[in-house]
């Protein structure tokens, strides 16, 4: 069965225009290069009942692998972890192995003098406790480890909001995890095609895709009036050869379809 | 009462990674200008049901406005306003305001030599056809026009993908709308701290925050591991002045009790 795929990006400074989220986007590609594609995308703010709403709602809507991003730290407004814990009914508790992971990155901090002192403060303790029955994941670029918890079924793994700790431990704790989930091919090509209007190039593409079927053909305009649409064409299917066969065949079509019915695009 | 905002983001091209989501940050900070703020965004692909449901959801969550981006085109993929019209139980419906803006916008092109036809095609009218009782926005950029509903007690605002044409119907056709509803103040500050702990930091933003309370402090670690920190400083209520006193007197307060008890960072 096809891993369905959710993300929960969790921040009052995303739903305020402070920051631009790209660490779903990062993940977005990670994924496609795995074959792995993200059904939905939700965005709540720091707020204890709004992550665990949505997190249910996913689970609720068949997603059995949900990536979070955020809200992990040692502040007052990092609630992730309290979320997850109220979606599932899980109590939090102090994680040994996260708090050695925490300890070893407050030490090493200390000993490059990077910071003042390695104590094992409230706030740095607050990173090492989890939801019951959840197992870190080691971060060696920040404080905070991730955090992976299966329950009802799913995988819910959680991921710092900071980009460069959340990359780390996605290519350094997760990406054997996820390899084991690879299934199926995947194929995708973009085009460019010298044309000035999409709604004559809507009924090539209809033609198109009867022709040449489980073909995904969207059409992009360029952002910002010029002229121009890309194509994007993608394809899903069991054989790689095949989903990459049926992606060149429908590019080539288009671009000859185009060049025919569309002299003067 | 405070106007309750989503906004839903449609499209395949943003949950596989081709297209980075700047629309909705755009429309945010926009919207922020006016001291509305985003309680919740949802991504969903080009699929009927999803657009459908997620809509349902925003609705059901208290969300009296609704801004959806993308899916408005002529193409088959642009699905957004069946989407609309399936979460509303409305029948879709040639609308003659709608198909005299699209005429006008293909005549022009046409007359401008940008296009060879300015024919109504069937994928042309395509985008004149609007659920029952929706009022289109005009579009001087592209084909599309927006599109605005006013359904149980909330406002849907359906806008192109094209961010260009998304920022023109935005300013053009929303604006006055949007400033009727402008209440009360916001002001917000973005200070950097050159310090390296963000575990230090948290109890001096917990104790700022208990001595000036409805202020919102947010530490943003920068992304790739640099060392320094911003720290976001927010707050809502009544008076523009008295919320503008309040976020510097939390700025200087912040600045102080980090030189006094961070002495190296």
């Amino acid at each position: 069965m096809t891993t369905q795929i959710g993300i929960l990006v969790v921040g009052n400074e995303i739903l305020d225009g402070i920051v631009l989220d790209t660490n779903s986007h990062w993940i977005i590609n990670q994924l496609k290069a795995l074959n792995l594609h993200v059904k939905e995308k939700v965005t709540v703010r720091d707020e204890v009942p709004e992550i665990a709403k949505a997190l249910r709602r996913l689970i609720a809507d068949g997603c059995t692998l949900v990536f979070t991003t955020g809200g992990l730290g040692p502040t007052h407004d990092d609630k992730t972890l309290s979320g997850v814990a109220e979606a599932f009914g899980l109590p939090l508790e102090l994680n040994e192995e996260a708090l050695s992971i925490v300890t070893r990155q407050y030490r090493d901090l200390h000993e490059r003098g990077v910071i003042e002192t390695a104590e094992m403060t409230e706030a740095r303790r607050k990173m090492a406790v989890l939801p019951k029955g959840a197992k870190p994941l080691d971060n060696r670029v920040g404080g905070a480890p991730g955090v992976l918890l299966d329950v009802e079924g799913a995988q819910i793994v959680c991921l710092p909001g900071v980009p460069g700790e959340l990359m780390w431990i996605f290519d350094n704790q997760l990406l054997a995890l996820l390899k084991q989930r690879v299934e199926g091919a995947f194929a995708e090509k973009i085009i460019y095609l010298p044309l000035r209007d999409e709604s004559t190039l809507a009924p090539i593409i209809d033609e198109v895709m009867k022709d040449v079927p489980d073909v995904y053909i969207k059409s992009m305009v360029k952002p910002y009036g010029e002229s121009g649409i890309r194509l994007w064409i993608s394809a899903r299917g069991n054989s790689q050869a095949k989903v990459e066969e049926r992606v060149s065949r429908v590019a080539n079509l288009l671009i000859q379809l185009c060049e025919e019915q569309l002299p003067n695009g």
